[in-house]
């Protein structure tokens, strides 16, 4: 697949601020000053600016041609409607994409935000050039986006891709549905400063759950602290029991990792491959890539400009 | 999708015998008296007994156009190549797509029989009409294909939909890839004969395996037996974990349950609707049916002549 020849927007649109930049192909070419979500409250508000923000980067790009909105919860992408943000105030059946549209004069596509870093690291980053790509960003809680068969794939009601709720222990931990065994339950954050201040106590040292964040641990794990590599080991253990049983569903070319405790690089990366080697076949494993994402921060903003430019 | 025109002959090879039939659209019109696979050491022999099958049913029904054959292990649906078959001796790296093809004069799909059976129960079967289908089998192992934005999904090495080495458990028992707490070694029939044997030995009763088989189980609890009614509840549970996670990560429209497991219909069908209700959020599960297969014995001629006419 080309890069896109056309401008597009992308919006990364988050609980605390509103991100924008402007993409050719695989090319960020600018990124605008981000605008504080709450700052403007209810969505028309919100709208507006960020309609007038477009206004701006269409005076330096005259060719902008598309915009892209991923937002933080559930839509309907056929339809360009937000159904709700949980964490923005207001945001509860929002047809963003007829909004912004009517107010631009540009199409406008609205995905979730979890997509658009799978389709940026599919379309431009880590997964670029394979055809099935399981894209995962670990942080708060873990979210994910599949392509598949080198499109992006939905589902049936827009909510794949909620790796974070899938089961590791039919008798586990419950998640936020009351699932029991959410694998985000395990691995994210919060959960795993909890289970490093329990493993250091069993090893007869107090640590506070502040000095147990991923980015402590993994200092602690590169300084040649056993615990704290062993907490690794644990955790690479759980997310490859989910990694192994989606290889198995789905055969996959590539997982690509991202988000906040990625940045533990081989700490986390070298055990998960051992961990999802021993839990597959030959025939699945030899095709199958556990990657770091490409990009970070810029994800939102390169997926949903490619989104819109790939849909014109 | 409309059904096919096309009359075409659905193969399905299976570890002890080869059953072939004619099809048009979703009408089965005939089958033909099995093959005994052992009959026929080595694969060209077998071919040249299907061939000659073919050419009787061609007399019968000279419009047929097409043949599809589903074999018990991993294909390249490409190619029509079978890599390796280990219930049947000397079935290795095997061109049976050009072979049979040559023999017949007739355009030739070769694909895995858990994909076939899935294919039929989404083209005419009880996933008909809807655009995302994931198909189980419960038997002696548990197997399944996937039917995505109303097309065969099969990974990236044609290995996709192997739902049984799924892990409900990530301290759990080893599946046959040392893959700990694969889902068929909780469900297959022998571990729920075991499992059984030991529910009632704690309970004081002594049984026998071959007294716990699953259909036993099932008359069982039909006839009021407790013990045998909480197994159902810990199948489904298991079960249900499993699917639970694949309606997270792919939010399908149905899961369509074939094999002799599923007999045990409302026993097995109630708690699983109830468990898979309790492990999702409103918008996956409102979406998501759960759903006997219609067809059995039939499932893999019907699925493997559809695949074989909609390829013309």
């Amino acid at each position: 697949m080309q890069d896109s020849e056309h401008y597009s927007i992308g919006i990364d649109f988050g609980g605390t601020s509103v991100k924008l930049g402007v993409c050719r192909g695989a090319e960020l070419l600018t990124t605008d000053e981000p605008i504080p979500t709450a700052a403007h409250p209810g969505p028309n508000a919100l709208i507006g600016a960020m309609a007038e923000r477009v206004e701006g980067l269409r005076q330096a790009y005259p060719g902008i041609a598309a915009i892209g909105v991923g937002v933080p919860g559930l839509v309907d992408f056929d339809r360009g409607y937000v159904h709700e943000l949980t964490n923005v105030p207001g945001w509860k059946h929002i047809p963003l994409k007829t909004i912004l549209g009517e107010k631009t004069g540009l199409p406008v596509v609205v995905e979730n935000d979890a997509n658009a870093m799978a389709y940026a690291e599919w379309r431009y980053g880590a997964g670029r050039g394979l055809r099935n790509v399981v894209a995962l960003t670990l942080g708060t809680g873990v979210g994910g986006g599949l392509v598949l068969d080198n499109k992006m794939f939905r589902g049936s009601s827009f909510s794949a891709g909620e790796i974070g709720q899938m089961s590791i222990d039919f008798n586990g931990k419950p998640g936020h549905y009351g699932n029991l065994g959410a694998l985000e339950k395990y691995i994210g954050n919060a959960q795993i400063a909890e289970h490093a201040v329990k493993r250091y106590a069993e090893a007869g040292m107090s640590k506070d759950i502040s000095e147990c964040t991923p980015k402590a641990i993994a200092i602690a794990a590169q300084n040649g602290d056993d615990i704290a590599r062993q907490i690794w080991e644990e955790l690479a253990d759980w997310l490859g029991t989910t990694l192994s049983s989606i290889a198995w569903l789905l055969n996959p070319d590539a997982f690509v990792i991202g988000g906040g405790v990625a940045q533990a690089g081989a700490l986390l990366f070298e055990p998960l491959e051992r961990k999802v080697q021993s839990m597959l076949s030959t025939v699945v494993w030899e095709k199958l890539q556990i990657l770091p994402a490409k990009f970070s921060n810029e994800a939102g903003i390169i997926g949903n400009a490619a989104l819109a430019a790939d849909a014109l």
